[in-house]
């Protein structure tokens, strides 16, 4: 358990490490399957004051298993993330700027170029707005609803696109581990902020479904041929 | 009176850390509401000479209660702070970039996210300009009262709104002590930044009432839970 | 070979150093002409973990000369710019921000002042879109060929126009060697950000030629007279 | 003339501490107007490598007096600034992001806001195109004349107005000496990005002249109050 700590730990350290945060402004979970134990950041801690011990375990219905402190407020909407996305090890949540700003504007991230398809299928989608019921509802729950009912209704596969945009509000991203989901939030960051100039060049933002393809099947799946 | 000047000095120091001020282009009080004390920056020190021993001590009229030093010459505003809003015991002004174009564009800074909701219920305000007639008297302290003024006109609660833009100058934010006004200071130069690249891709900037009010109150009032 | 690779090794990192690379995105090579060897970075390897012995050696068909690892996924692009290109000795690939956002925007980075004029004769040309037969079919080499048909068919100088943007890809830059690459990656971001500005400020991007050809001739050519 | 060095040295160095120089891009000189040394740094000279024995010392005709070095390809328009301004002390010359956007865009960066008219009271002027006469001629010269014909024509004080957009190449600012002038410039590289977000944000760009005069004079002249 100290090990899966350490390594919930270690990822959220990674999110101050890469200028993703300010202040608590962020938090990554990580997900033991087998034991189904979720780790998670401790809710309005500082960054610089926390160590692996502050680490809160849950189970996937939000039930202490270990620790001292509150998990995060955004706990449960990692909690459906992992229910409704069984391939996935990590979520991250961040207000990262240029990816805020995104979704502050209720506009997913269009997909105009080879960094963004080299990582993301297609858009990164922004959710609908919630409505007043589910804001004044279980309201982090209700927002891991509208995030897997944006990947189901447009039938986005999140293993390709391993992250969205909560209107209104900011980013979440997600991956084969913790780790995966902190790099995958760094990358949604720079997509952002590059599609955010390119728009302001050029609004008709251009790019051919060939090249997406070609650039994401670089790095994935079984005609992979980037890296050792 | 010492370890006044201190947290004082501590809170002038953190605008630096933060990145919010280029040379001398900002400051700090704190006040002491049971002696009725203000400490406030000294006016042109540079930040890499300061000592907590320049820290300049005046009462609520402003007049010298300890120090060697000229206090700060926005210290007229902040007094006019204190009067004003009983509630606050910190007060910072810089010039950072962001909040401060608002501030020229003569725009305050609209409510688009929930990073902005999660510190201010509303929009954060920009005065109206300053007449000829306030901008030849009594300049600081004019500042001051068309902050108050607008506050009051606007019927806007200084606690739920800490800060505020002055039309064509910049910033000025407070808080439960100078700790809690840099904090605030810092958040409302991030908001800034989102909410022009928002207002860059979509000048509509839609934002949910139930939304805003949701984030404001899962930090603050009775019904808070974010946090230990 | 060893100080060949060292060379090489040593241009990698300063992308890193110069802020031009998120991860493994960006990539050096060299060329010795005499031999006829390319030394080039390996494909996903991260700048943390990288040694020089890490460095692969290909020669001009691609072929493998020296090293454990595989090279970079985008060496056949480096053959090809070398093989029509012959006055060059190191090429860059990188997805510095702003570059990469005029090549989504499918615009080439117009010379509108003497920062510009001072490295590149003319507009930094971006290439038209590649085909869905080239996509699918050598990539990386037909990469290569839309550059060298760009500069064919406009007549552009490579010496002259030491960079170029790949259509919703990204700037690759060239030099007399591998160091001279990556000084003018750094620059060419560098005016990327500024024609960035300018454009929001003036779309007219008003520029006299004569100023363009005197900036360009103070640093290159026959009547130089910039630097010792 | 070892201490004149060290000054001008000094000077240089704050332009990197400063981050307003990438590689060579920027100049300080200092003068020393009883003897009528100007001290410069030597052209194409990186600011690594770079000693206080490299700075050059010329006469006001540019005739060498001390050094080992070649003088700055801008020398010419520094000797033509202290010609025409009888009160500066120090110049400077860079190639700062925003401020050359603005030259770029051939515009000069509009008063509105405080942190401007603090340190400049009016508008920071852009020079009229060079001829295709002046650029062929003695350039560097012509460059001066100008800056020169600039301030005569639109009757601006020099003191008053420490800086200057060339046309499509970038600022120059000056000072009391050559410290005061890399704080003019540090200054005009900041406020020409605030004025390009408010500019992004309102175009109207509005302020008051009594507020200009009043911050100008707070700082600046007979009446000025800020500061020790």
């Amino acid at each position: 358990m100290n090990r899966f700590k350490e390594l919930a730990y270690e990822a959220n350290l990674d999110l101050v490490r890469n200028n993703l945060v300010l202040f608590t402004w962020g938090n990554v979970s990580a997900i033991d399957r087998e034991r189904g134990w979720i780790a998670i950041k401790p809710s309005g801690v500082s960054y610089n004051e926390m160590t692996a011990e502050h680490i809160v375990i849950v189970d996937l219905d939000g039930k202490m298993v270990d620790g001292k402190y509150k998990p995060s407020s955004d706990t449960a909407t990692h909690l459906v993330l992992y229910r409704h996305f069984p391939e996935i090890g990590g979520v991250v949540h961040t207000h990262s700027t240029f990816a805020a700003s995104w979704a502050q504007a209720q506009r997913g991230i269009p997909n105009v170029g080879t960094t963004h398809a080299d990582y993301f299928s297609q858009e990164i989608p922004c959710t609908r707005p919630m409505t007043e019921k589910e804001i004044r509802g279980d309201y982090e729950t209700e927002t891991g609803n509208v995030i897997a009912e944006c990947f189901r209704e447009r039938k986005i596969n999140p293993v390709h696109v391993p992250g969205v945009l909560v209107s209104n509000h900011g980013p979440f991203t997600w991956g084969k581990d913790a780790a995966d989901a902190v790099h995958n939030a760094v990358v949604l960051e720079e997509v952002a902020k590059m599609a955010f100039l390119t728009h302001s060049l050029n609004p008709q933002l251009p790019m051919t479904p060939a090249l997406i393809e070609k650039h994401f099947s670089r790095k994935h799946g079984p005609n992979a041929y980037y890296g050792q």
